[in-house]
């Protein structure tokens, strides 16, 4: 792309443009930040409203069977099912991404006890996201196991040896978009009698995700990034079949019951995915999840999650080309991966001093990335939404904020934000 | 009472009548369901909006910080500490119940392991809401103790010997509206060496609560009954300040951290009760929990929670003595205590074969109280919205149901709700 009227003509030409309508973009603002926090859906205020007044305000206790809330979950769940490669039934909405990556990898440590007492070691990145990990050494001591972090991707396969219990991985890395390939590593671990764990936060919408082709394990991941759920939607958690009736998750609450309106004393675990429920979920977060996931399945007549892909690449392949084009002389590195079949739908590149102020200088033109910490500037490309002239513009923004030095007057009025 | 006239002086002589304005109950509904599903404040929808179309559609990533995101949890947590007798600070909402209890029994079990190794039983009742005991029973089992369940509220003092690490019981039953006298159990609690956890689900905003008062080790509690946070909005969890910072709760989200944005690989738990906070919290459940909250707040500067406290026993002993009177004859059986100091801000009735039909025939009258399995008529009194008026025209309904046997024809059409 050498020119903006070559980034509006392939505008013109894209058959997933009219996707954009289904948001509110702001019209000042040129939206980079899909894979932290996805935009507004039109139709979500609207939804929101008829719970809220309407479904709580006048059904009230009613709705959880007239208006379905007490099955929200499952069909949310097998909704997002749909985007990631797993089968009706297998997937349900619930809790965050924390929370749902305690209760499989609590499942994967009790399976791995079972059938190879000896394998005690959980494989992870140190570049992993903090959570996932947090979580993991928790887990980890709880387990009597230990957490054991790769700093080279490309190390991993020759990590899994014969006392690694559970490889627990995101599918795409949150600070440099580096993507895994997750059949591979999977036939990998299962090779080496490994369970896999995929975190999905920075893939569920963004890429094609096939985790019943994949063979995988165990998956969770996030509904306000590229799913467009809202500030701290619910997040999901798949189990494949083989291994969902085995054990109990330890967050057996009521909504997991096989009869929670029972109220039996003893926990008796549902079959199938919905043991991993725990508590009541927030209708108003589930329904709002519901519109955004309804975006992503919009795609479905015009190619679905391939089209989307196809798209993204296009996007930050363009990005890249062209922030190396414009901004080679001021010391911009890029980090995300080059090769398409190793990167996300994000590009990151990094600074060793700037990144921070060059970020915030960009907020204040109204192009909205974001910085992760200690020197990346990080740009995601929602294709339901992102334009090709999107990608223009924000170059020629970026070019500008490094020519002028308009990053030495950012205002450092913005710490990092929710990934 | 002995008249209708009665009961609207009652109301037009109550000083906190003007609180009932804050809500939306629907014309046709007297609604004695506010134990299981608060009203909506009329200031939800309006809030909820503009945390949507505004805060996130306009605002987009930038709201973590700008429109205060990042710390609701601790906001609204303050809000709640003030009706249930704890310090700023010391309260956040988070999560499920369910996933809260999780929290702080592991972390009980945790600091019993430490100063009473010996110490391997948890007792609760077995009247318990289930998910508390479901819960319990996931981390007996993890933690190599045994969950005891006590059949007589009675009884329970006396079980408090040197086997046991933790008594966990909810401060008021769901099924019968018995209340624990907190501060004298809490004491036996501790002169036995037994941590105590109360879940305040049917509690908090509903009757006087004194967590500090009472030198209570840990609570948790929920937002969707009477705080009128909506459908599954979240809930909250407490630490007595000389437990807080002793262990690690076991979900280690990232919005525990002591440092979130420093993306680190290690965990480093916050100071005190943010360490209790996970994954990221839905923000538009929050803002409308932050709502409802404000509804109970409101009756501050008019006695509080004391004089919430006293006509919610006003309304609840009238409707006993009213049933009582004038449904004698059809085989109902109070189960709720007939003592005020016994008694929470709710009426239990019990017959062996109609409870349910009856439930059914009175919400098809637009009486709105639930059924308990297996044979409880449950009434909650919500004080801030529910009139003597409404106590009359509930026991004239349920007199006419029973009187013209409408039981007979109720339609099957609803199983029991979320509690």
């Amino acid at each position: 792309m050498q020119t903006r009227e070559e980034a509006l003509a392939l505008d013109a030409a894209d058959p997933l443009a009219p996707l954009r309508a289904q948001f509110t973009v702001p019209d000042d603002v040129i939206y980079l930040d899909g894979n932290s926090l996805g935009v507004l859906p039109s139709a979500t205020p609207a939804r929101v409203q008829q719970v809220v007044a309407e479904e709580w305000g006048q059904g009230l206790i009613r709705s959880w069977n007239s208006a379905g809330w007490i099955t929200l979950a499952q069909r949310v769940g097998d909704k997002i099912a749909r985007l990631v490669g797993a089968g009706p039934g297998e997937l349900v909405a619930a809790d965050s991404t924390s929370v749902n990556l305690f209760k499989v990898l609590s499942a994967a440590l009790k399976i791995a006890k079972a059938d190879a007492p000896a394998r005690r070691v959980i494989v992870s990145e140190r570049s992993n996201f903090p959570t996932d990990l947090y979580i993991a050494e928790s887990l980890a001591a709880q387990h009597g196991c230990r957490l054991e972090l790769i700093d080279d991707a490309e190390a991993i396969g020759a990590r899994l040896r014969d006392d690694v219990a559970v490889l627990m991985l995101t599918h795409v890395n949150y600070r440099t978009g580096r993507m895994h390939d997750m059949a591979a590593l999977t036939a990998a671990a299962h090779s080496a009698g490994v369970l896999t764990i995929w975190d999905l936060a920075h893939s569920a919408g963004a890429v094609v995700v096939d985790l019943q082709g994949s063979n995988a394990d165990f998956a969770v991941g996030c509904g306000y990034k590229y799913l467009n759920g809202g500030p701290g939607a619910p997040a999901f958690v798949w189990a494949h079949p083989r291994h969902a009736d085995r054990f109990w998750q330890p967050l057996s609450g009521w909504m997991g019951h096989a009869a929670p309106f029972e109220f039996t004393p003893d926990y008796r675990p549902a079959p199938g995915i919905a043991r991993y429920l725990c508590g009541t979920p927030s209708v108003v977060a589930m329904a709002a999840l519901e519109c955004g996931v309804d975006t992503v399945l919009a795609a479905e007549p015009m190619g679905g999650m391939a089209a989307l892909r196809a798209k993204s690449l296009a996007l930050t392949r363009t990005f890249a080309a062209l922030a190396e084009a414009r901004c080679a002389d001021h010391g911009l590195t890029r980090v995300s991966p080059d090769d398409d079949a190793l990167r996300g739908s994000q590009v990151c590149l990094s600074h060793p001093e700037t990144a921070y102020p060059v970020v915030q200088a960009l907020i204040a033109r109204g192009v909205i990335g974001d910085f992760r910490a200690p020197d990346i500037l990080r740009f995601g490309f929602t294709p339901l939404y992102t334009r090709f002239v999107d990608v223009w513009d924000a170059v020629e923004h970026l070019m500008q904020v490094l020519e002028h030095g308009e990053w030495r007057e950012a205002r450092f009025n913005q710490k990092a934000a929710v990934t």
